[in-house]
């Protein structure tokens, strides 16, 4: 049993970040393996889509070293909020309630990631007045994650309005055609606002990495030499 | 062969417009039969899906009967235009050139019908403003079709700002996953903006005669005696 | 957690009828803050997808103001039904029992936004003659919404027999191929009947909008002068 | 090249009717041979899917031993016709024009086998008086096929009126979501009307082999003692 | 409530056998309602996809009517077994226990109709010999209802072997592709032995309605004048 | 016809880049038309699809203006090439020769707007070591776009051992169940490797916008303050 | 109820391995009745997807002959391990924890069948050095199990890498558009490294017989001559 | 260009074979390339998926050069055939002509690779005779190729009679539902018949590289020490 955890504790200096532990499927001895393995080492370490439940079952010891959140179902364990807060960098962009849980997934791995955000709730196409008066405040904004279920139609307006890097996070809400999310993710995939990406159906995670490498790549230039080329 | 055609030409009693003639698929001697039918009948007929290749190998006999237009590979048989023109009701609004053939055959087959039309052409979700323009004079309509492919957004955008009965021509214009109009048909139909109603992937048909069956509601209603019943 | 809910108080001075809450995934906890919001507003709000189980956690406070329908799992938030009832304008019309939820929620949404209407449930193709029995009387209405799961054969069979605006709501009601409803979106879609509408598998909610946008049209133009045109 | 080609001569032995030859994506030395073989044996061979360009480049000497047939794209080799012609026992029902080639596949197999058959190709749903016109005749049939494409809700209206075996043929007719036949083909495994029967979508030589096996049984028995077992 | 509930008791005249109750979906008291109907017209009826738990649930005055079976989940009301039985017509095949569940409603429904059946469940291709062993017996029934799962591959071997009318039956058992029994559908549409029928998934109802069709028009020809022709 | 091309001469100022046209599905004379707008404009122009044939038929006028390269189907209208040539930001990475359309188009269009790239044509996943020679270079460039076809296993390998921004174009290249692209698709929206977006398959232009994008904001912030924010 | 278990007993003479159980949608009574049948026979059986609940309701009576294992959910009847074990000659690959079930079946049924393995569980695509320190090894193998989820990225890999037989096992693992494991079998089908053959997706039982089949084919010719021809 | 093409030479030594240039989507200088690198090299190479009219317009220097069967699209460059040919150690096995392009794609490869094989063209289900004549002659091969399309029945029955290592090779062939061979691949995954393999749908060269992987197997051991572990 003991093989059945090798976490990849290089991949920071791979590719920047951390590995993170999918806790879906998942058992919980596999999971106490997992976290011994983290503590032993002395690292910290991100867990996703982890319920509520499960994390109920776990043992004190693991509970006093993770910090929780329900709502994006992900936990920090070892993890230490960062000293001083930046302005935030990405914008994380939704039309509502419905969408709260992939939006918090966004939020909460970025938050352990160091990377400051804003949330902007009240973005949905529907109501187009609510997108238009912040249309000004999101183009300053570097990177934005736009998290859209149903008909996926919020990426390809602001798309349409803003000239930074937009990481698409389609949401299985929804019902009829739009159950799992499909016909989210193909509206952002055929959006005809150009230069839009697009991560898969619920990857919260996903997407967060994904704002966080363009980011990265963002802030090592500038303080550099402005030639665009990271030091790799 | 001649038990091949039977026209329903009592339709226009049941349902208020006459059968139209699906051409694809058929031979030449069938659509030849069918004119002939409605020759002899001295009756009129529409004729969808005609392409011009077929349309050059006709008899002049038929020619010289028929109005036809390549782009939205329409004919009219034996058909008059209406004296008088009158404002137009339905607005059939699309994003641009791409879609210009779906948006023809919704054009031409009220015209057919005799409804007058106003064609918006300009309509974009990624040039926002385009749309934003023309909102105050799209509220004026009773009945709008909107034609859209690739991520089908533009439904949705116009559902939260009108107050019509928005009919959504999804266009199989598009590669990749849009690749045959299913997206923009998901979209559509996943719409967030309420009360929005679909028709199938390029029926521009379909969709003119689900705009003229409002329309002949909302104006058999107002002759007679404002309860909202039609004579039927 | 306040930011959560920005209602859209304008969507009926835009469209026409107000923003309705769809239940489904939202918490507890949102669903209160949501009805907080129209209680302090004084204003009445529509919910759809409430499932007994969760309706029966609200508490009592929330209660006393819901009108409140299981079997379509709707309510009403501080609504007063209109003092008379008009005749009925809008048909709905479906095969039998196992549809009855979808329907419930079309008759239900008409009755909060005021719209009389009248229910046919025994017009399935299978027993065509229960169907052509009522074919004159249906010919009377300005809107029929047909629903139908399975093999969706009732809105072609319907659409060749009246004049008025069809809106097709499939159900998911079935198994094997049609299970989910996929296949009765497609006939309805797919009909060799002209000018049918389609709205979402299940979405009773959408297809009661799409019919109040039509009526919405014929009245308006009613008490005016008669031209087509509402002022918007 | 010779190993190619083994027939199945002993199929009639075992299951009734005679191996078919599909013609599409056969080569024109595999059809010879294949003609080839049948002629040396002295038998006979129905050709399907034999398109009018492929059998323009036969050679004479099969020409003049070949009933084509182009709409159906069907050939007889060394085909005589029955002396007598029978009341036809199996009734063949399509909408119109567009589904003629399948319909006519269906005929021509059934003429090859024997069968007598009888068309009725004027029974559409949109039309439904044509239908109903012609009910009681159809329920005299033990066996009808039933052609239809896009929405394929015929057999579901016949399912209900006649007690006969039917066996629905979906078609490929359409486009949009009906592109293909999936929709007409999964209308009718979804039917409401119970007992109907399928094959593939454009397989008329199928449907009509499975109303021949139908018919086969419905004789066996009756010359023979009235038990309902043939003699196998 | 009342009007939810109009039954179809004219249908045994139209297509030769009463309707059946779909189960699944309905309602305790939408149950109740229905039996209560058929017991005050004093007539009988079929239920099908009556779960165990909805069935003890029901009260004892229903209880007493019903002749229950777990397995395939149909209940009889009203029912009287028939007074002396026949031999059989109808064989219904499949390869083992995990279709048995459709099998036995096939069964069940064919009992309730009065056709005298036999059940092969040994009849697997992995396992070939114990198929060819049966193949004489299997060649003296007119119909066979053949129930295959995962990749349906029984059909096209028996298709090859007998001369009767074969029903094809596809089930929803298995997992990966064949999970939801497309694959086996599918195969049995797309059957290299010609001749097949095919009904939808896990339908054992309408599998033994289409099996009853083609043994009523085999048992009414032969007790008439053997032309081939029913009394409808 | 005049109203037909309205383009959006603005995008520039808003999203950092001007709009394209897509030439498929556009005839000769809207091709014409649009240039001639852009010639008139004093502006440039980016033509993306426009296939050797279509080219080849174009007015001598216009094919003076333009640069053409038949494997990408690009062409500029009225572009001049930058002055200086920087180091390249972007590397556009694929598998070899069958992808060379797709990385050929971006490419083109990267030139098109200015930002240098590198091409990396030898990495493949089936050959590794040609990829692993080459990662530490690749390791270098803030953007990379990884054109991948077939089993799209290129983005996943690519994701664990850089750490900059990754766009996966999936292409339509396979046959079988990679036809299409889909599977590249989703391979590439599955990957194990996170942070990685996906644009539509084939959609070269709009992965060279996505980089464009990144690298827009990666050299905004650099010539300002390194706060991370550009001026918008 | 009898007849309804008639096992296979002479497959592993047809075939060389015996008939294994199914338990999934199989009752407690027919487990009950298939485990008599292999003990009164006295020969032994597998039990393949043996949830922990249905082994933990089993009779004592099996639960002593039964060595079982929940992770694999499988199940020994009467089976004694052999006495010696050989060298390892299948390898079975996977990247982690989540596709244990899976790789556990595998193993557990080549336990069962007697055939030797070795398991090697860090192998996974997105830290790649874990699989590149292991590839000298794994070229040893004449078999190769390679399970994998999500993506399924990592059959591409190895297959460029090693020469043995590879049999690729997608798993179910996975959300969004992996979910279900449709996209790991679409990549390992659609692998751009040559000769990769695949099963269905978390099919381990049938990845395991495949394994076995490729080793018996090894072991039975070279304990003979060398030819490459087994005796059957 | 020049880049554009970099062979993986060292295939053979990494996995046994080398590699093989798809000619489809590559441009006739692509393929004149790739040949001059073979042919500079003083190697040999294997082209698939060649037309016959691309290899029509190949130079001289080329042709004479090349061996090519135009049924399979298959040339072999710098090609020589073995000195003596072994016994058959490969059967491949399909059911008739419509096959024949995928089975002959796989015997030349095999040829090309020095692989002898057998071929077996008449073992269709639908005349189960014809293979149950072969059977005992197929058990007697280490590895089969199963060719099958449509509803891919073959597999399943070859899977139940013969011990050796089975590889199924789904067509394209077929129309409906069969359409582009995924029913045939379905039905080779989901077989009851355990330890199939199955590749992509008409990879003919894909199945002879997995017979290839498994005869390298089977003889490298052979010659060996009878250990079953290869040296790799």
């Amino acid at each position: 049993m003991n093989e059945e955890v090798r976490l990849d504790f290089q991949r920071t200096e791979r590719v920047g970040f951390d590995e993170a532990v999918l806790c879906a499927r998942k058992s919980d001895a596999q999971l106490a393996t997992i976290m011994d393995r983290v503590l032993e080492r002395g690292t910290r370490c991100l867990l996703t889509r982890l319920e509520a439940e499960v994390f109920g079952r776990l043992a004190p010891a693991y509970l006093e070293r993770l910090d929780y959140d329900p709502i994006s179902r992900t936990a920090f364990l070892n993890w230490t909020p960062p000293a001083e807060q930046q302005a935030p960098d990405i914008a994380v962009v939704s039309a509502g309630s419905s969408d709260m849980p992939q939006a918090a997934e966004v939020l909460r791995t970025l938050a352990y990631l160091g990377a400051p955000t804003r949330q902007f709730i009240d973005i949905g196409v529907a109501g187009l007045w609510r997108l238009l008066e912040r249309v000004e405040e999101l183009r300053t904004f570097p990177v934005i994650v736009a998290v859209a279920g149903m008909d996926g139609a919020l990426p390809s307006v602001l798309g349409g309005l803003v000239p930074g890097v937009i990481i698409c996070l389609p949401t299985s809400t929804g019902y009829g055609v739009s159950n799992g999310g499909e016909t989210a993710l193909h509206a952002a995939l055929a959006s005809c606002a150009p230069g839009l990406t697009v991560v898969n159906i619920d990857n919260g995670y996903g997407a967060a990495c994904a704002a966080f490498r363009a980011l990265s790549m963002v802030r090592r230039v500038s303080v550099q030499d402005g030639k665009g080329r990271p030091n790799a």
